[in-house]
């Protein structure tokens, strides 16, 4: 393999991204227009990611179900805004069958469907319409459903992970008997996301309501969990919507109350997606290549056998191979959503130590263990943090202690990383007065916090005028009566403004 | 909930399996033709025979990933058989857009695709224009890759779970140096999907080659397991293809072998679905409901305290919960996937024991635990077992007993149903040795072991004649020269025949 460069994140961020996503082996374009690859070492961290979500999810009550893949047209009809929201980027299909005409294959003009089939670009339809047949009382509620699946959506400008035609998420759709109950659905998915996004991906997040600009069409109101990436620029990571009867009206679904009376239903829902894997990247990563915190980590340690001579390799191997085994055989613990340890042992011997270290380095693993034959003399390894330079190496490490030394070492990373990612994203919180110091501290990049009037107009002229859109309103913000930077109009808190992905 | 009551299968076997399906909430058809809901209960099947499958896929080497879902139409040209075999049967994108006409949402005519794209029906050929780029030189080889995924093929007579126009498989596709190998692949792969078949499903499985007239569209030739349904109609269970060079071909895929020579890289493909489900169902399942295999429950164990006084059900309650906390606190094992035993508490006191019994026993939970006030009085349980009746029941099992005495029943009614199974498939093998006798016996059901001279006209006129084709030629088979029933040309060993789904 060429040891071609990564570019480094101050000489373009951008190409940086595509940089890591190529060498790492996460993701490719297609040959189909917008649509990406999800190569191996990508989807390993999606794994991981479903994993732990799925048990947060189930933890939380919810069951697994899956839907059809195509929406009848006519269902776009039923929910005005969905149909306002997604009609404009969506894959139709309108013929069931091919042909072959003098070798040439081509769409059988006789095969039309009668009425055209769309790809899902999102389920709330299809969904409440079955929903229909599955709810008659009170006591058939809550309805606490989550579906894994592919959606598309026909974006003109894609990016891998963040932006595509087609990408995979899940999407939890609830139906409740009260107000009450699906509001606090929609709080308790949105702290599910927050819970996940620091405790698994190491990830800080702001959380609270979108502005109606932003949110999700066909909802009251959209909860999320906004990160701020390492340049600067914020990325939408998870959305919790309260969609009140909307869905229930469309589709008349209504259920008999314990007082006899016919009520339509409350609905909330709820998705991440791959797009998330863009997020860990460009949180953590480095110019060395991907970071990935441990408890994603698809590979948690890589052990590198040195030596010169045949024998040597063969004893280092040996002992590799030993403490491979022993880390697999650990307990199995919940840090790890119970899975084993994922060890590889390195025996590529036709490149150089340090070719092979930067090897694991640039594919993420966070634990990194040399192994030598002056180390084997002394029944010790070196551990190396991925997460850390030389400070981070330690030296003479007993082969014995070494299992516990690397649990240790992986709990440790894990809540280093969130620590330094917390940092950076607190340190890149600004305040703003005015609309012109508004406008130059948005150009630094980070969450600038801002008096807003709350109208729909001014959100829209701030982000015409400097790209900026209200990312989030959040739940912990001081109570701060103040005038809004652009009309003056009085508000009573900031909000998080920032340029976004 | 009233309860329907399920029709017998000796009455109408293909309304029994619908029933089976329909009360114990496994799946319904949605408004989408051809297209099923998959409900929480037959989801939580899928989930556990994906996370077997997919532990099996792991430990041979196999690492999963994600190609599109949409296919462009000229790749259908590449490969003339695939074209031959899917082409009449595909749900064709032709535009990306809708909009909205004086209150009508209808397809954008100004939104055309260039070039249509098919919605994948397998995936072979984009995978293969994938691997183009993936594979240079021999070191590039093999990869093993998997994907777990949803496809589309337009069927006209659709059944839920046997043939649905949209289902969610996996499909296995590799690449190899040789011819070798990748037939070693084929046939390894098989043999895992027996092993799940017999060791998950308790499903027990005819392997080896298909005919002619059965393989894949683009194979050389494919490897089957074959299950037999209670009707005695055949069920083909999974496949396993070696595709030679012809991917490779088509799509110019080469590589640079270890001596320097360009070669093209040898295919295997492999696959199983949802599908299975409906043949879990038709293996097991009897006219109270549905039985699932204790390795594929979603739910392990339920326990029904019972008590007529609000002391009695508190009691009874207290000790369900104190039991339910021991099954799901026991040590995790292999034999259940590492997961932890799936207990629930039956709170329903408004209906009769009896009713929640019947309730579960509908669901197919492997082992019911009944709790009444005078089993507490001796600090003891009742435990009964799903495939059983009232012979199978241990009455006075001390509570403190109870969690070993659960997990070997749930071990033994896995290995009991695999068992029973087998007789039923054993004794439903016949032979025959005049055209006349096979029609006769294949009427009647099962398989029928009879001579064929191996030809494609020989196959279609039996299958014309009678409704029946050939399932499998085992690997077992008894090696015996013989004369083809129909044309008494030479045939060297009998094939499996049987009328199928």
């Amino acid at each position: 393999m060429a040891a071609e460069k990564i570019t480094s994140r101050s000489q373009d961020y951008s190409q940086w991204y595509l940089d890591i996503i190529h060498r790492a082996g996460l993701a490719e374009n297609s040959d189909v227009r917008g649509c990406m690859v999800i190569k191996p070492n990508g989807y390993a961290i999606w794994e991981k990611m479903q994993r732990a979500l799925d048990r947060l999810f189930k933890d939380t009550g919810h069951v697994n179900a899956y839907f059809p893949l195509f929406i009848p047209k006519n269902f776009f009809q039923k929910e005005e805004q969905m149909a306002e929201g997604f009609a404009k980027e969506c894959a139709v299909v309108t013929h069931y069958r091919l042909r072959s005409r003098q070798g040439k294959i081509e769409v059988d003009p006789e095969a039309k469907l009668e009425e055209e089939l769309i790809v899902r670009p999102t389920s709330e339809t299809i969904i409440w319409n079955t929903f229909k047949n599955w709810i008659q009382s009170y006591r058939d509620l809550p309805l606490l459903l989550n579906q894994w699946a592919n959606v598309v959506r026909w974006e003109m400008r894609t990016r891998l992970f963040l932006r595509t035609a087609e990408f995979l998420w899940q999407e939890g759709h609830t139906a409740h008997a009260t107000q009450q109950e699906a509001e606090d659905e929609t709080r308790q998915m949105v702290e599910v996301y927050r819970r996940f996004a620091e405790e698994w991906m190491a990830m800080p997040v702001l959380v609270g309501p979108k502005s109606e600009g932003q949110k999700f069409p066909g909802a009251v109101y959209t909860l999320c969990i906004e990160a701020l990436m390492q340049d600067g620029r914020a990325l939408q990571a998870g959305t919790s919507h309260f969609l009140g009867q909307n869905f229930a009206k469309a589709f008349d679904v209504t259920f008999q109350n314990d007082k006899g009376q016919r009520e339509f239903a409350w609905a909330t829902s709820w998705g991440v997606s791959t797009r998330l894997i863009g997020g860990l990247i460009m949180t953590h990563s480095d110019d060395q290549g991907l970071i990935v915190p441990p408890r994603l980590a698809p590979i948690h340690v890589a052990i590198v056998p040195i030596g010169k001579t045949d024998e040597e390799r063969d004893q280092t191997v040996q002992a590799a191979e030993r403490l491979a085994q022993a880390l697999r055989d650990l307990p199995r613990e919940s840090f790890f959503d119970y899975e084993p340890l994922i060890v590889r042992v390195d025996k590529d011997f036709q490149h150089m130590p340090g070719f092979r270290f930067a090897e694991w380095e640039l594919k993420g693993v966070p634990v990194r263990v040399e192994l030598g034959p002056k180390d084997l003399a002394q029944n010790a390894c070196v551990l190396a943090r991925r997460d850390m330079g030389k400070e981070g190496k330690q030296l003479g490490v007993p082969l014995t202690e070494a299992p516990a030394r690397i649990v240790t070492m992986l709990k440790e990373i894990q809540s280093s990383l969130f620590a330094k990612a917390r940092a950076f994203r607190d340190r890149s919180i600004h305040q703003a007065n005015s609309y012109d110091e508004f406008k130059k501290k948005i150009e630094d990049g980070g969450f600038v916090m801002a008096h807003w009037d709350g109208t729909r107009e001014t959100e829209d002229r701030i982000q015409e005028e400097t790209k900026a859109t209200i990312r989030c309103i959040p739940f912990d913000r001081v109570k701060e009566a103040g005038q809004c930077m652009v009309t003056g109009r009085s508000s009573e808190g900031r909000v998080a403004f920032a340029r976004a992905y």
